[in-house]
């Protein structure tokens, strides 16, 4: 892998650093709970084809009281694209090159009542340079006030850097994440994005954002939710619940795709998945 | 949907009558446990994407003490596959019609010890008419003496048909069911299959043959495992290795994308997951 220039290893920091602050909300949930449940963190290391170093990451994993599964992975891996797939990314047709650096993190909560969540936030480079991203939350049983606090904070976080980034981006989220073969959604949306590139400054700022919008509203909905009575209905519910995220994340995820395609830690790559799922 | 020929009525009859007697042994296997477990059927139809009859097919489905989950699918469809999905089909690409006509049957047992198991057959017609299936055994904690039965029976009914085909689809089983992305087999083979034309009546004969096998040699390896005791532990690596197989099926598997591609009924696509799994 190359040496990394200043906007790599300024953005690899970035993610590392909301990675802890996240870990740090996440634990100090778990403590309130009275749970001592603290994240394990597993370095990984990539290899290219050739067997050259390809970087790697940290997979940090906890399972909790108010956490049944959370996983959250920075990785930072780089090298050359396969020819087949270097053709389907934007810049890497002349030169397979990348670099791509990033944060992915899925929560899959204990309580039916706790919607499960999804924040992913990246940095690509090719001959291009480019961040995307995103936020979905995933509610077993909807609840409008979360869905109206999560989605008010994903818009106030776009509404500072540009008018029409949450009408696109909460767009393009009830777009992708959608299951199509059910013909349902997958969650109740948040924002996805990619492809942002040419100003680095002002939409690395905006993926910062939307790392710090992540960290304010989303401690806030467990927080209120976490000691909500359920039924064995609702539990039932929930595990049927997550197969349709299994289900996205096999068929459809983007992420999981790109793990799969450029060699990354499988364990890592399927974090995202449930610790138990059912299918009726 | 176009009336169909006699091979088209002649190889949906067997695929029915096999049926029939396939949930009619698993139903005696309940029996033999002190379970009044049966299967339920549930007829659907497919509309092609103009509003026309499509044909569709009977899915049927058991939650018993010995079969966990057992879906056994019958679907005889037929119509216009899409431009781009008839570009991948043998003799699709200057007529896109179809007919297809096929048994699928997948059981996920509630013991660790007894193996989870796949049998599928089917009769495709385009241009062109050919028959494909297949058989494989996935054994949470494998026995060789399951193993050596189900290849020894499965070899028999090739081997009556053709010297090459066992070595052959044996071999193509081994490539098939395989997960690249663990870099592990999905089970412990069986048999693979695809494009047997030009011969209809000692094809036809071949695939009834691979359907008397399994349903020879797959209730034996049951009524075997079926009472032995199991720890804890044992039931904990059942669930994880179902994982693998949800991943297999979403990921990789022909009939869930031919499935998804040709509007199937979803329910009998999906039937194939397990009634739960975990991801540790």
């Amino acid at each position: 892998m190359k040496p990394l220039d200043d906007q790599q290893t300024t953005t690899r920091s970035w993610f590392e650093s909301l990675r802890d602050r996240i870990c740090a909300e996440f634990e100090a949930i778990e403590r309130e709970a009275g749970s001592d449940a603290s994240f394990v963190f597993t370095p990984w290391d990539r290899t290219e084809s050739d067997g050259s170093e390809g970087g790697g990451g940290v997979r940090g994993q906890m399972t909790g009281q108010v956490f049944e599964k959370v996983g959250v992975n920075v990785s930072s891996v780089g090298g050359t694209f396969s020819p087949e797939f270097a053709a389907s990314i934007p810049g890497a047709d002349e030169d397979p090159s990348f670099f791509a650096t990033g944060i992915s993190l899925v929560a899959h909560m204990a309580n039916p009542h706790v919607p499960a969540v999804h924040m992913n936030t990246r940095f690509l480079t090719t001959t291009r340079r480019w961040f995307g991203g995103g936020a979905d939350l995933n509610p077993t049983i909807p609840n409008d006030e979360d869905t109206a606090a999560f989605h008010a904070r994903l818009r106030a976080a776009c509404a500072a850097h540009d008018p029409t980034f949450y009408p696109r981006f909460s767009k393009w989220a009830e777009e992708y994440f959608w299951l199509p073969h059910r013909n349902v959604a997958r969650g109740v949306g948040g924002i996805f994005y990619d492809r942002l590139e040419d100003h680095f400054d002002s939409h690395f700022a905006f993926t910062r954002d939307v790392g710090e919008a992540f960290l304010d509203v989303f401690p806030q909905i467990v927080r209120r939710r976490m000691n909500q009575p359920f039924t064995d209905e609702d539990r039932t519910k929930l595990l049927e619940y997550r197969g349709r995220y299994v289900e996205f994340n096999l068929l459809y995820d983007r992420g999981t795709l790109f793990g799969l395609k450029t060699g990354g830690n499988i364990d890592a790559i399927l974090m995202s998945l449930p610790p138990v799922a059912t299918w009726s």
